[in-house]
């Protein structure tokens, strides 16, 4: 997952080739704005905060009229709560793949490790670290408090499976759970893309010191 | 360090036994009040949030008039500065410990974390990490950047001095250190005091298996 905006996620200002055949329908085009709105949204709020982002700055931001960007999106809230919705989008494939039980327990927690870092780390994904769910309505965060619990009932089930199977040593599957999030979620707080460590080098670290701690046989 | 209000800190409303003898002399009169302002603004910026608490809502809390609530403090803004302060307040001495070379590296780390999380786990402490520095002004925030430095160097130093003791596997002591404060920082968001287990022993359980996965030689 890149952290980088892909195509389709193009600000609205800018033009597309003009070489190009055939035009989207309008139906992808107006997704595609809306995707580059959230998106715009997400590292707003991820920088300056919720409350001290405005529409009229993601609309500036966007180079869009404010009148203009509520054919896209209803209120301010709306716009962060389907930022959170994609910071897990790509992690419904995940969450099925870490049940996968032909794959040994510790390598499927190192996979889901990097792939939570890589979400966390993207646009969305820091917009869910820094802003949290609180500016949400309680009815609004219950879609994104159910995936979270999601995440965390997949990795406690795991750590399950390894201690039965003799590959982590038995521990209490809720508190490792809680230290691998918190040593991840922590990661958008301080990364830097532009600084010495890849994502990957960061999370591979991380789980080879925590993996050499929880395996229950020696470890390479 | 107690998470619990100590008797300084009782909200002004209740007031002291009867029967006590000595009347405090008003300087430290004016303090107590003032730490009880401050543990419950802090209270309160966790649980709603900074921008959705108003002084209006602390005096409320207080059972104070708000006119009463300037005599203690100037506006929101330096409320949460000394909110943030508070919070390292125990921790100096923390530092100047954990300098001991007389103690083995991994046991100073250990001590390091135990006295990290109490102090994080405490109203102030709890204020700091979900509200953060951003509501302050980058002047404010200078104090409290200065000082989360000198924790992230005081843990790098004791990591580099436990690899060339040659009681910590060789590794980057910048991403260790990075690792320890997110599984500690996390902490304050998902602990609940009446839960199963104390702070103490969620700590415990980070070490053992941390240390574990870092440590040169086997542990116990």
């Amino acid at each position: 997952m890149s952290t980088r905006p892909d195509d389709a996620a193009l600000p609205a200002t800018i033009e597309r080739p003009a070489g190009r055949r055939r035009k989207a329908p309008p139906v992808v085009r107006h997704e595609d704005k809306r995707l580059a709105i959230l998106r715009i949204a997400a590292q707003l709020f991820a920088q300056n905060g919720y409350e001290a982002t405005s529409l009229d700055m993601i609309a500036d931001q966007i180079g869009m009229h404010k009148a203009t960007l509520y054919h896209y999106i209803k209120n301010k809230e709306e716009v962060l709560y389907f930022c959170l919705v994609k910071s897990f989008e790509n992690l419904d494939e995940v969450v099925e793949k870490v049940k996968d039980r032909s794959v040994p327990t510790l390598q499927r927690l190192r996979y889901f490790a990097q792939s939570l870092a890589h979400a966390q780390n993207s646009d969305f994904g820091r917009c869910l670290v820094v802003v949290g769910l609180r500016p949400l309505t309680t009815e609004a965060s219950l879609d994104i408090r159910r995936f979270q619990r999601r995440l965390d009932t997949t990795v406690r089930d795991l750590i399950t499976e390894g201690i039965a199977a003799g590959d982590i040593k038995p521990c209490v599957p809720a508190l490792l759970s809680a230290m691998l999030f918190g040593m991840l979620n922590w990661v958008p707080q301080w990364y830097q893309e532009d600084g010495k460590y890849s994502i990957d080098e960061v999370v591979e670290t991380f789980m080879t010191m925590l993996i050499q701690g929880i395996a229950a046989r020696p470890q390479r």
